[in-house]
């Protein structure tokens, strides 16, 4: 999928719930930030060869997915409300990453 | 552009600096939520509508866009490292946040 | 109470579940952030003068307080891990912020 | 030292600069998890391991503590700003987790 038409189906969502007032850039960070506690979650007290491990259950992998969903959607409308191209900014990012970490 | 053609692009850039080896699941949550934090410092003791003003600023704008980058390029690399199908599982969530919120 | 104080009854309350080995100091500050988010759950979609109202509810500034505390629980313990005085810390970085930010 | 005079003492500091005015509970409270990626970064890449390694460098403590502090000072002063009596909190939420979880 293309990212500018999940941003559409994000918004066509909020927008028939009349969430639109409560998406301030502000509010919208915040609940990025709340959902990356969630994600974070999926992994605390457990070590790497234990996630990994635990990767190959589908529900555990469903779970995770269902948590990078959440920080994604607010990030997306995060974009959107600050008029901000995210894919440009994003192919921008990794020009400057290019630059600033010249492959050996 | 795709999603699968960003994390493409992402995995590329990675694997030709040999970066995998650091990017277990944990450390690339861990890396998602140092990066919010940078991202809320955007927002740092601003109120909402002296956020709307400065987003007329392009500047304000594009240091937004890469920081919203860097959450999202660590979320991809996540979503990709735990064999997670992004794609998917984003419309699953909209799916199941449409039947937990259904319009009035 | 004394912070060094409270360190310990964190110690005895940990010791005596066998959970060290879970405290390493990544652990303990991917706990922190966790709990970060809880937190930041509280004032999620409000304004600021709605927090102001609902704060007069005890109910709610009880729920803000078990939030604050798991924060602070996961602060003492990463400090005593890492054997970090954070009593002495805290003094240096206020005198650090006295200079960095001079009284007008 | 007593929690309540760290209290007093960031007051002070706070008051002195007038910046009381930023400092409502939502702000505070985005501060917090500002901080935290912050103290997060310190161990971002990094294994126990190489960590536990570190921890004996002198000013890798030194710069964990600033960050330790950073969280604190902001979390002692939303718990004010909150009207919440943080030691109260803190023993109510150990006791709390003392039922919950009950000793084996």
């Amino acid at each position: 999928m293309h990212i500018s038409d999940i941003i559409e189906i994000l918004i066509d969502f909020r927008n028939r719930r009349e969430w639109k007032k409560y998406h301030t850039p502000k509010n919208l960070a915040l609940s990025v930030a709340i959902e990356v506690g969630e994600l974070l979650e999926m992994f605390q007290w457990k070590k790497d060869d234990e996630i990994l491990k635990e990767l190959e259950n589908e529900d555990y992998r469903r779970r995770i997915g269902e948590e990078i969903s959440d920080v994604l959607i607010y990030l997306l409308l995060l974009a959107h409300e600050c008029e901000i191209d995210v894919e440009k900014a994003l192919m921008d990012k990794i020009k400057k990453n290019e630059q600033k970490y010249p492959e050996r």
